[in-house]
């Protein structure tokens, strides 16, 4: 079985090129997806494919309804949704996808800093994990897809 | 029937009272319902009831573990979800209950001014209707369950 | 029990009306419900809620999202729906209720005229009954809520 | 992952061809589906294969439900769902497929001219694309299952 | 709470009768339905308000599409599905409605003398009881709904 | 894709094995499946690996249980379910099976000889086909899967 | 709204009785369900009503199945689900229903001593609360369904 | 197709490992999944990853929550579960696993000895098999997936 991991939230950093790294070097069977993560592209992609909006309203509603079409098609096929808060904005999309996630029963793993704990109270309630780092991150997808744990399951295991 | 109405999100002024008392007035047959709107309650509510904890983050997920078992089950009861976001703070709560509102499959309100339209573009595009005023909510709920238009319904119409 | 029967399509004749009278008459313990018939209400609610907009197609989106707040919980609470397609119109939002409606496993009654039977083929392939008048709906109603076939239910049944 | 498409709607033209060569041409992995797009195959099967019937509506109705068979089961399926709207007949299935996968979730694009945006409202309401013409489609598809959109990310982005 | 229980099967006896009896003689809050047991009515019923068919195919078509409308809505409101099976017939509708309602995770209990105990093993395998006679249905019942069991809890119970 | 077929029903005549060898003589991509066949394996399996039972209704159950873990996971995992009715025997789990399939939403084709027509109604009426030869059968998979339909689609088709 | 809270697990103690007592006292709109907690009836009650079974196996097996009727149905109504585990016995019937209950989505509170929390670890992870008295669990829900918080929205609360 | 086992429960004997040589050896097209059975690593793997925790309970909590994104994920997938419950501990989990299974209507096989039938039967009244040992478990793969029961269609028969 190949895992499908969505990754969303933040995309001004490379924490989801550490992960998908450290799942290639741990060898996993998994297999991640992401919002379109080019800012300008995501912002403009209905207005540059449909036609032209004068208001800013609509310019950014034809965007959001196509990314939609990904993010949400992607989040209902993953076995893992991970998302990441960041430093700066809002990030409203990415607690969106965290709710949106968790009624569909998928398992999260929410990684952000620990100065946005509290106001992330709600959405960790949902998770399953909370991280730091895409380490943890990483350490976690190898114990839960490949039974690893360093320092337990690379000595003897007599019941396996 | 009764419609039920989920008001999620800011709590800070009193929107969810405006779009209530115009329900009364207009004679609406809708049932409200909302998170635990006392700040502090919603936040100690884990440990004043379950012991303390002295890790903050336990402090936090205790509370926001019991606020879902309220707001998880009222929005699932909920035939339309009403979701505002107000000037300040994160509100990633109220972001989180928006996607669990799509995900399920309920109608959503999107509550805002104009300049948080940019930030909550996947927000609304999720949702059926994006609200400035509590009046127009109230407007809204008229029109969906009593088919009242003024300046339509309340002139002679030959086909009911 | 009683039953809700959703009433979707044409709104130019009073074959709701004739339908619920119909059924009032029989004393069927039956609740009725329906799109908003107000054909101007129905095409301007957004607009006149929300704001104008300058271009018509948005003008008409605000207005259909709202709408569809109505349609799809009164689809989702109906035990039947029924589906009339009239003379004249395309009536595309008749045809797409009755497939939501047959995606939610809905028992589908569709009434309309003889010509339009191959143009409707695939909408009367889903359906339970295919009817030309309100006044077979009725007797439907009758039937599948109260047991009561004319010229059968009303001789003597000695088994039950 | 292969992205399966399914394009419902009109048949007298070659919009379905033009949207499968355009996502070859992108090298998509996405695979098409569709109804039986041969009009007289359509209409007769049921009778070609289980047996003549004298009354019309049977006829067309043996033939419908086959139909369903292949229609139902493929939407079921589909993970994008694109209805096009031609100039031409009342096109009841195309709505109806519109509206079956709406209630199905499935991410909806629709594809029509400008004279049908007012008659189409409430089905474009449920999509999250209108489209004008296929080589739209095929961009959607592109930007949705390969990020690529052109002018954006085919110039340098420093977060992927 | 009001438990509603489906009454499935053979109408040629007065078992539903004698549980409806039971059940108001022990006071439970029980609400019983049935499809039409009215044998001509429900051969009919399609012809005699849609119109005559000279098919027999489509003469019981139509009346059994009916009659679904009433069935598969009662059934899927069960709580309980009792489905009795009688000593002649195929009685294949019966059967159907077992699956059906298994399907559905419907609780069902199983109403047939011992003769048919090997031919209606599968059936049998899917519900949680197997019934010989009316009274042990009421006293299930009984049981499920009321807690009560004589000889048992008649007596004193320390935990209650 | 390749297409689940399941078929359920009489195991008395090669109807199976004519239906398969049809569709690989016309090179479809379908893959089917059955319950166990062998009749006695099929009673005795229960007990043959858990342990002997001195009661008949027992010995049945056990079966009939295993049985199940078979038939309703090939089932739920069908994309179409044929369902033949014999000339013999109550065949009570044939019918199950289509409930069960019917409630899962699963198209339905149920092959039967006229006699039994009348007996049958219900089961049909949850049909997307009813055929009476293996032949019309392989012929419905040939089109619904293949798009073929002798006489039709093997003559030019200039919408193709 | 009613709030429909299931009592499941240990019945060698009164905690039942004080959790309804404490949520009448309290004036909460909720109703309570459980299991038979007749142990002896819960334990014959599948051969006191079908018949006696010589082996303990078939015994316990048909009274358990109509225990099931029971509690499967009404955790399926349940708003939330307690679970109480006590000092002694198994209790695998109490852990088999809160699994039932998670699969479903209902909220979970787990009701036990602290010397089980190792144990009880994997259950405890699926809950919402974790408490150790019925009075605890009275808090929750006078919070969850009535917003009272002691010390806190017993004072004055300017946003209400 | 191939068939997903997941098999739940006791860690301290060679079960997982008899059955899945069974299975390869008759050569099962089956692939079996499992909790992380390393009980160390399964204890501490939340605070081993996401950091040390002073409390037990929290402890405990973090690894608990980890192990279900594996278990809960991988019962999601699985065709069929088997539960085995061993001669020691609490096994909570194990029941926990029992219930979730079977509210998503996983066929279940419970695999025990005899002293543990009247304490587990509530869960084995919701499976579809009781086993004693890990051979019958394959015999029940071998002849669920591969129609093979020995004794019976390894003799001829004349239907297949």
């Amino acid at each position: 079985m190949t895992w499908n991991i969505y990754l969303s939230g933040e995309i001004h950093s490379d924490w989801r090129e550490q992960i998908m790294a450290g799942a290639t070097e741990a060898g996993l069977p998994a297999s991640f997806s992401a919002p379109v993560t080019h800012h300008e592209a995501s912002d403009d992609v209905g207005v540059a494919i449909l036609g032209e909006e004068p208001d800013k309203f609509w310019h950014d509603h034809k965007g959001a309804q196509i990314n939609a079409i990904r993010t949400r098609t992607l989040i209902g096929k993953a076995d893992i949704v991970v998302v990441r808060f960041g430093e700066k904005y809002k990030q409203w999309n990415a607690a969106f996808d965290a709710g949106y996630a968790a009624a569909l029963g998928k398992p999260l793993i929410i990684l952000h800093q620990d100065e946005h704990a509290h106001a992330l109270k709600e959405v960790d309630a949902a998770a399953l994990a909370v991280a730091r780092t895409p380490d943890q991150v990483v350490s976690i997808l190898r114990y839960v897809i490949d039974d690893a744990l360093p320092g337990y399951t690379d000595t003897a295991d007599p019941a396996q």
